[in-house]
C-alpha cells in the first residue's frame, strides 16, 4: 500500500484495435503524469495490453525521454502494443483477476488505465469493484477509444473523427476521379468501409458532398437492410444525373435474412471458400444488373492509421481525455471515464465531461434513425451538423525524407517481482 | 491559317487515368500561356479528353478566372475530363483524323498539347506527322503523365511521385498498426496497389521502411513470376523475426504459366463469375499455408487521386512540364515532349529537358532487374536511390471546413463551327 510519501504506481493498456490518435491519448496520459510526480509515482505501460498486465510483462515509461513522449501525440498505432483479449466474466475466470491483482499489489500500482472501447469499460468496472472487495483498493479509469464510435454519453470517440476525414476525404478524391473518366470508363467507384454493427464510418463518406461541392455518393449502412432492386434504382438514377456514382458500403452490410453480403460462398476454381470484402461484391451485383464499369477499394487497416490526415480536433480530444484521466485520478474519481461534452455545433465547442462505468459499459451507441435519410442511401442535415466539426483541422505530423516521422519507443521493461508466470 | 498579328489558338487534352498532379500540369500550361498572349491565342481544352476535338465540344479555358487555374495546382482528377480512347492507326481509320484536323482548322488551332502515357505521345506523333502532310502544320507537344512510370527518357512521370509517397506512408501506417495487433490478432496485412505490367508503384511499398524505421515488408512484382513456396518461406521468416508483416503486391503479378493470379476462377454461391482483387487471393493463401490471421486493403482509386498527401516535389514537376510544354511550343518545337531531367540525387536537383517523340512513343519503361532484390521480394539500394527524391515534400491543398477545398470549373463550351457531327 501506499504511503502518503510515496504515491502509488498507475498500469496503463491499449485495448482492441488501435487507431490514429490512441498513442495521443498515452501521451497526454503520461505527460501529465508526469507533471503530477507528487500524486502518481511510475506509469507502467502493458506489453501488448491487458495481457502484459496478466503476464507481468510492464513497460516503465519513465525510462522513454520525454522528447519521444511527446512524439506519440502525432504517431498512429498502439506505442505499446495492443491486444484482442476480453477477460472473461468473475465468475468463469477468478484466477485472471487474481492474477492481475497479484500483478498490481506486486507493483504498487494504484492506477489502473484502460485504454479501449464497450469491453474494456466493463473490465475497468470489474477491476474497481474486485479490488474494494480484496481489500485492495484501485482507482480504474476508462479512457475511450474506438473508430466505431458506438460508446455511450461521449459525444464521439476518440479515433472516429480521424478515420470519419480520412473516409470523407478519399471519396471526394476518388468521387473526382470517376467524374473524371466516366465517359468512356468507370462510371461506379464502390469503397468498403469499416464499421460491423454501426454505420458511423460510412456516415462520413456523406461528408465527401457537401453545399459547395455536389457529388452523388450512395451509402450503404448496416442498419439499413439490402435491397438489391432499390439499390440499383439509385445506382441507376445518379449515373443518368450526373453520369457516375460513388458508393460507400459498410463491411457489416447484411441482407433481409441478416447474412452479411460479404459471405458470398465464394469459391475457388479448387473449390476452396475464399474470404472477399463486401466491397467486390456490390461491385459485381452493379456489373451484372446495370452494366456499369467499376472499380473498388478497401480501405480497410489504411483507414483507421492513417495518422497523415488525422482530424486536429480527434487528436486534440485524444490528448485532452489522457489528461483527464490522470486528473480524475488525482481527484480521488473512480471506476469513471471522461467524456467529451459537446457544447455548441458552430462553432464547435466541447468540454471534458466524466460518466460513471456502470453507464457505459455493455451499452452500444447506435446510429439514431434520424440519421439516415428516408431512402436509406444517405444522411440527414442532422447527421452532417453533428459529424462536420469532427473532422474539422488538420494536423500533419512531421515528415523526414518525405516521410511521417513517427516514433517507435524503446519500452524497457520493468523487472519482475513474482516468482510465478501465467499463461494466456 | 494564323496572321503575324493573331496568334493561333491551343488545344489542350488530358488522356487515360487520371493523377494527383495532371491538373497541376494544366495550370502550368494555361497559366503560361495566359502570360504569353502575344504567341499563343486561346487555350481550348477537350471536355472529356480527344473525344472533345472529336466532336467539337471544346472548352474555352480564357472564360476560367484565373483564380479557378490557379486552383487546378492543388486539385486531384482530371479537370475537363479524361478519357480511354486510343486512336486507330491512320490506315485504319482516317476518318478519325481527318476530323481533328478540320476541328483544329475551324477554330484556327495551331499548338496540340496532349497530357498523357504512351498511347497518346504516340497520337501526338501522328497528328503532328499527318498535319504537316494535309498542308495545316501544327505543332504537337506531349506532356507526360502516367502512375505507372512507364515512359521512356524521362526521369519519372508525373502523378507517379505522389501515388509512390501515398503507397510508401499508407504501408507504413498499416505496418505500425499490425505490429501493435500481432500479438493476438492480426499478423499479416496485404496491400494491393496499381500497375499491371511495371511494378514501380509496389516497388514504393519499400520505402515505408528505411534506416530510421526498421519494418518487415514484402513486396510481390509483375516482374517476377509468383511462386507460392517461396513466398511462404518468406512469410514464415519475417513473422518469425517480427511477429508480422506487410505484403504490398502488384495487381498484375502473374504465376509461372503467365495467369494474372487475380484471375482465379472465383465464383459465388450461383456459379456466377466474381472478379475479385489480388489482395483477397494472397490473403487466403496465407491463411492456408501458414494459418495466419490477416487482413487485406486494396487502394484502388484512393492512390493515384490522393492529393491531400501529393509529394511536393511531383506537383512542382507537373506544373513545370506544363509551363515547358507552352515554351516548348513558343520556341517552334514540334513532335517533342518535355522531359524531368535528374542532375543529382542528393540532393535532388532536376531541370527540364525534351525528347522528341519518336524516341518516347511504344516505348515502356520496364523496371530495371538492378531494381529488385535478389530474392525477388524487396527494393534494392539502388531503387530506394532512384524512388527517395520522387515522394520529397508535402503540399497540402487548402481545407475549407475539414475538407480539401478542390475547384471545379465552369468548363464553359467553344461555339461549335461545323456543320457535321461526329460520333465516336
Amino acid at each position: 500500500m501506499s504511503s502518503k510519501n510515496k504515491p502509488r504506481n498507475a498500469f496503463y493498456a491499449q485495448s482492441g484495435g488501435v487507431t490514429a490518435v490512441i498513442n495521443a491519448s498515452a501521451a497526454g496520459l503520461i505527460e501529465t503524469a508526469r507533471a503530477n510526480k507528487g500524486g502518481i509515482g511510475r506509469v507502467y505501460a502493458g506489453r501488448d495490453g491487458i495481457i502484459g498486465a496478466l503476464t507481468e510483462d510492464l513497460i516503465d515509461t519513465s525510462k522513454e525521454p520525454i522528447r519521444n513522449i511527446r512524439k506519440l501525440r502525432h504517431t498512429p498505432s498502439g506505442a505499446f502494443g495492443s491486444c484482442r483479449y476480453k477477460l472473461k466474466s468473475l465468475e468463469e475466470n477468478r484466477r485472471e483477476y487474481e492474477r492481475l491483482m497479484a500483478v498490481f499489489s506486486a507493483h504498487d500500482i494504484g492506477y489502473f488505465f484502460y485504454n479501449g472501447g464497450g469491453d474494456s469499460a466493463d473490465t475497468c468496472l470489474k477491476i474497481s469493484q474486485l479490488s474494494k472487495q480484496l481489500g485492495f483498493p484501485i482507482q480504474a479509469i476508462h479512457i475511450p477509444k474506438t473508430v466505431d464510435n458506438d460508446l455511450p454519453v461521449t459525444d464521439n470517440c476518440p479515433g472516429f473523427g480521424s478515420v470519419a476525414k480520412y473516409i470523407a476525404v478519399s471519396t471526394r478524391e476518388a468521387s473526382f476521379d470517376v467524374a473524371s473518366m466516366c465517359r468512356t470508363s468507370t462510371r461506379v467507384f464502390v469503397l468498403e468501409v469499416m464499421g460491423r454493427h454501426a454505420g458511423w464510418i460510412a456516415a462520413a463518406g456523406g461528408l465527401a458532398a457537401d453545399a459547395d461541392t455536389d457529388l452523388p455518393i450512395l451509402i450503404l449502412f448496416p442498419e439499413v437492410p439490402f435491397n438489391r432492386r432499390r439499390f440499383m434504382a439509385a445506382v441507376k438514377r445518379k449515373v443518368r444525373e450526373y453520369g457516375y456514382v460513388s458508393v460507400v458500403v459498410s463491411e457489416g452490410v447484411r441482407d433481409r435474412e441478416g447474412k452479411f453480403l460479404s459471405d458470398q460462398g465464394l469459391v475457388d476454381a479448387f473449390g476452396h471458400a475464399q474470404l472477399g470484402g463486401v466491397a467486390p461484391v456490390i461491385a459485381n451485383m452493379i456489373k451484372e444488373d446495370l452494366g456499369f464499369k467499376y472499380h473498388w477499394g478497401v480501405a480497410d487497416y489504411m483507414q483507421r492509421a492513417a495518422r497523415h490526415i488525422a482530424s486536429k480536433t480527434d487528436v486534440e480530444q485524444a490528448w485532452a481525455l489522457g489528461e483527464a484521466a490522470v486528473n480524475l485520478a488525482l481527484a480521488g474519481r473512480n471506476a469513471v471515464m471522461p467524456t467529451i461534452r459537446r457544447v455548441s455545433n458552430k462553432p464547435y465547442r466541447w468540454k471534458i465531461g466524466a460518466a460513471p462505468l456502470g453507464r457505459v459499459a455493455n451499452v452500444e451507441k447506435m446510429m439514431p434513425a434520424n440519421f439516415i435519410s428516408k431512402d436509406g442511401f444517405g444522411i440527414t442535415a442532422r447527421c452532417r451538423t453533428y459529424l462536420e466539426p469532427l473532422i474539422l483541422g488538420e494536423d500533419y505530423p512531421p515528415y523526414r525524407n518525405g516521410m511521417p516521422d513517427y516514433v517507435r519507443l524503446r519500452n524497457m521493461p520493468v523487472k519482475k517481482k513474482l516468482a510465478t508466470g501465467f499463461k494466456v
